[in-house]
């Protein structure tokens, strides 16, 4: 069995959004993602089919739904139903932010 | 939808472990756990029947498997196949270690 260390140093390359496949099965998908003050593109809104539990590990972000907006800091998790609209508002400037992610049916 | 803290400001009560349920349904199960020192059992191990994903958020932890012993610290995760035996050998003893594990199908 191996270690995963979600603290690998990661190169904080403010063009890209990086997404790490952890685990994948029928059932469940998690996933570490690391953003570099990327935000959703305007008006693009996430409806997945598949519910999502988001946690954030590192850095900061702004969740934005059709009827509340969310600030997430270090420690901070929602577990966002499937088909619940959804947009990242901001990441942090400063850091890099990590995330880890668990979609699941 | 409501945020949810890893972090709240946990009483570190080192006569309990706690388990946080945060998610559940059929395929899979989300919870927080705070140790404050505790270990398994003296010749205990978990075999589960769900695969289990475990996460260190905050403080560190010595995991035991048949072949092999595992030191996590923050940002250190390992995905435990069903039926691995396991057992926890150690937890901080100078900090409450906070847990994110996902079980799953």
């Amino acid at each position: 069995m191996d270690k995963i260390s979600f603290y690998d140093n990661e190169t904080c390359d403010v063009n890209y959004e990086k997404f790490f496949e952890i685990f994948k099965n029928e059932v469940i998908k998690i996933e570490k993602i690391v953003s570099n003050g990327q935000t959703s593109p305007e008006n693009f809104w996430y409806e997945q089919q598949q519910s999502e539990f988001v946690l954030i590990l590192k850095g900061n972000a702004i969740l934005e739904f059709e009827e509340q907006t969310m600030i997430l800091n270090e420690g901070d998790a929602v577990n966002i139903p499937a088909l619940t609209k959804h947009r990242v508002k901001q990441t942090s400037q400063e850091e890099p932010t990590i995330w880890l992610a668990v979609f699941y049916k």
